[in-house]
């Protein structure tokens, strides 16, 4: 008997994209006819069975969530998924988890792999790749045909879903407005590049914090981080360009960094400076992971309450999944940062 | 049309437990005649469909590895996950990841649920409930229906499977004798509960290294932590503990903690004791996670190679799956640790 093929198998045999592959057997007029008919052929030649959501609704409750994170080293998400299991435990479904890596192609196979009568509905978060293409088909196939998603933190406009997110730029200026208050004349930001829009927000945040206490945000002082060259075991390009920001600013007495992460490295440097924290130097960071809890001295950081996010998703996912009769109506909850203040300010 | 019902709905229903339904559907012996024809009649009422692995073994290849670990929030983990993928990858399958949360009820839970239809096979790591109530049938069934698995790190000698595990006792010994040779005196060491089997390897290192100096191990420097009292956001009963292993120990120069977080806590205290590190006292942990790294002083620590473990399960899988004839032989695969020396010892 035939294997059955996968996705990813055919847009390699074909030499096309996966998404080219996945629009053209949804018969998308984004790609050519000539494409599509080629792609639709081979698929039927080896017996693909493509994502028959809507017959698998009808006949069968899962009650089974699939959630699609981008990353599993990330105590963010590890916090959300807690919250999501939680509420789907006390009401009586189980979760599995897939990955996609920050890959755009992974999220697409992680996708029509679950949505294949494994699961009722999605909570996920965008991964980089699908945010800087800007490919959004997959969500919204998915959701035409009749799934739910729910998306957090990583969301865009564009697709019309359930949102939770966090006041990115509310619990920015937060940490901005902090170290503005306690005496920080030169204020760095450590972020990353723009399309991330979590990044984007929070840099906003920062800007605009500036500008309502009237003053002119430098250039000189914004690190924007390219997020791909950084990862938890090549972290000598993130020190590298902390190292040089500090060089750069001798003024500096202040840092509010966008993750955990960049903001532990930021003291790090600064200690190499033999700048006292938080005499010397005040930083923040953004998210409340076991490093800002246990680092010396400990982190001051804005906490995005990651189980309340997923607590708030699984019941937006479960109550469209319960109540199916209903129009459709989105909303977008925002749960509210706290700055949670540590050793590492004044 | 009648929803599906779950192994959880049946249980609550009847009025026993996951495990009893579980086997009780297969027939198992174990379990009274009458109880059985309950759950059977039960099941068969609102339409259950149990496991049927072999059936749905010959009609397809899903190409995907279903993943079973006791715990997202855990560094370790994450890294297992992150090798899995890196050759799962290379050899065109997808894994999905199911969450045990250290329950046994939700181990049998989950099986369940991937083995009908979502994959090829498992790879796993035994929840803490499991291991203390040594309730192993649902690994057993699922092996004997002829869908493999092979586990890592927690393992136990019951169950025919391919294996991979660290090297747990002679890891131990490593961190120990640094100690010992490098002066310490007494040297505590903070461990797990005796059922958690990596905890009691662990321990038994540290005892044969202390026997092979010559020295008598003394109950007043072996702390065995309830983990089921400790959690990352609950962890004052463990840092009391540790505060009276300080307190009735002043002549503590040496720690050895078997994992990353007791370590980092042991710190912690020693630094409110006004002990230096690694002058007056030496701290080693297991596990090289983000927390080791990052801490100051930074962690010596004995690292697990997560990623290899993970990459050597990812291998023995698809190569089991990819040679159904071979004869069944199952193999246990030791991977080495490796001490890495950081600033917390001399």
């Amino acid at each position: 008997m035939k294997k059955k093929v996968t996705l990813k198998q055919m847009a390699r045999e074909l030499d096309v994209s996966i998404s080219t592959v996945s629009k053209a057997l949804r018969n998308s007029k984004e790609i050519s006819e000539d494409t599509r008919d080629k792609v639709q052929a081979f698929a039927k030649l080896y017996n693909y069975r493509p994502n028959n959501i809507a017959l698998s609704l009808k006949n069968r409750k899962t009650k089974t969530i699939g959630i699609i994170i981008p990353e599993i080293v990330h105590h963010f998400f590890s916090k959300v998924i807690r919250g999501i299991e939680l509420v789907a435990n006390k009401r009586g479904y189980n979760v599995i988890v897939g990955l996609s890596n920050e890959s755009f192609d992974k999220e697409v196979i992680n996708m029509e792999m679950l949505a294949n009568g494994s699961i009722d509905g999605f909570i996920l978060s965008i991964s980089k790749e699908t945010l800087q293409q800007q490919d959004y088909h997959h969500f919204n196939e998915t959701i035409s045909q009749g799934m739910p998603i729910v998306m957090f933190d990583r969301v865009v406009n564009e697709i019309n879903c359930d949102k939770v997110i966090v006041d990115d730029i509310l619990g920015s200026k937060k940490a901005v407005n902090k170290l503005i208050e306690t005496g920080c004349k030169n204020i760095a930001i450590i972020t990353t590049k723009d399309y991330v829009s979590v990044g984007r927000l929070r840099t906003q945040g920062y800007l605009e914090a500036l500008e309502e206490h009237k003053r002119i945000p430098e250039s000189r002082l914004i690190l924007k981080v390219d997020d791909k060259l950084v990862s938890e075991d090549h972290l000598e390009v993130l020190e590298t360009e902390i190292e040089l920001l500090f060089e750069q600013n001798k003024d500096l007495d202040g840092i509010f960094a966008v993750n955990e992460l960049y903001a532990i490295i930021a003291m790090k440097v600064a200690r190499k400076h033999n700048k006292r924290i938080p005499e010397d130097i005040q930083v923040i960071g953004f998210t409340d992971g076991v490093l800002s809890k246990h680092a010396t001295p400990s982190l001051t950081t804005v906490s995005q309450h990651g189980q309340k996010i997923g607590e708030k998703t699984a019941v937006l996912l479960i109550d469209k999944l319960e109540n199916e009769d209903e129009e459709e109506r989105y909303q977008t909850v925002i749960i509210e940062t706290e700055l949670i203040e540590r050793e590492s300010t004044k």
